[in-house]
């Protein structure tokens, strides 16, 4: 049997995309385990949801604390986990280009949005304002730029005339905890490749092209 | 029986979203007439097309014209036809501020991606490039700004790992066919209204809301 690829999830709140990713390695749809569970901020409920399902939670506390720093301790962390593919489940800090360097294309993220759509805070808030009848949710790699990466998978979800942004954001996180998980697996199936931005499998590529 | 609301369509090249439309009406899945399809240029094959299906077709040639002026025998030709609404079917000109100030929320557009992604020229060619999983069509009222205006309707298209321009073009039209005449309907229906941004059902906004 092979051995299970590391998972490392980095939060900073309640992290409920961090709890899908461990309910679907739990119900086995996802062929993984979290080495490490790591948070910023010692109030994140996330953090207590860890540590409730006997995973290895860590705060790694970043206030007042120079960027840098705080990261190399993150890094060491993740290093020392031995952690196959970091996956940002709401955390509220910006990494550091070292950062990111040290992990090249082994960083997810998702956003509530069909990027290039609506990057930034708020993005159900500002899809709700611009008019948009569909949006969605995006996993991506993260790179140096913000919501900017390889994209690996995209869920829609419709946008009603009743929406309001709590009615659009409920919808758009049943899908992103679907496409979290898929994604992962993706990735650790080691079926895909970065093809200048594109995402594609191996397999369709040289069958396709 | 309700008089048909009358439609007027500009084109500047094959217009296959004009077909789509005229199609749509023939078919009687769209209660509309044609009631005049104005080309700027002589070589357009949809002004053919129109001819063949027995429409009034009319040449306004922009060529060596400044756009205020031609942009006004093309006003005063839609009055004459008593138009109710304006669809641009790859109308290869800006409209002057002076021409959509004279059909307030009355001129629509399809364009060929999720707006507000990918506005402007070669929207299949910018989604491919970018790298999204998913991109579609967008029909939206026409303001003073390029690709911005209200959107009325969005339909969504797969982008495959195989696909190519032409692939990914091809797959979209088939989906912008479907959603010009779907959108038309909605407008001429009389049940829309835009709110601020948003084009919204006016009695799902009552109950909804």
């Amino acid at each position: 049997m092979a051995t299970l690829k590391k998972l490392g999830i980095l939060l900073s709140g309640r992290g409920s995309n961090f709890e899908a990713i461990a309910d679907s390695i739990k119900a086995g749809r996802l062929q993984a385990e979290i080495a490490i569970v790591i948070s910023n901020r010692a109030d994140a409920p996330g953090l207590e949801s860890a540590k409730r399902r006997g995973l290895n939670a860590v705060l790694i506390a970043s206030r007042g604390r120079v960027r840098e720093e705080h990261d190399a301790d993150v890094i060491a962390a993740l290093h020392h986990a031995q952690v196959d593919l970091i996956c940002l489940a709401g955390y509220m800090r910006l990494l550091s280009p070292h950062f990111i360097q040290a992990f090249p294309n082994r960083i997810v993220n998702i956003h509530p949005s069909l990027l290039p759509a609506f990057p930034g805070m708020d993005a159900q808030k500002q899809a709700l304002e611009y008019g948009v009848k569909i949006t969605g949710c995006t996993v991506h790699f993260v790179d140096e730029h913000l919501d900017n990466g390889p994209i690996i998978l995209q869920k829609t979800v419709p946008i009603l005339d009743g929406d309001d942004v709590n009615s659009l954001s409920a919808r758009i996180l049943e899908q992103e905890h679907k496409a979290y998980s898929e994604a992962i697996g993706l990735i650790l199936s080691g079926e895909v490749e970065i093809v200048d931005r594109r995402v594609l499998r191996k397999l369709s590529r040289s069958e396709g092209r």
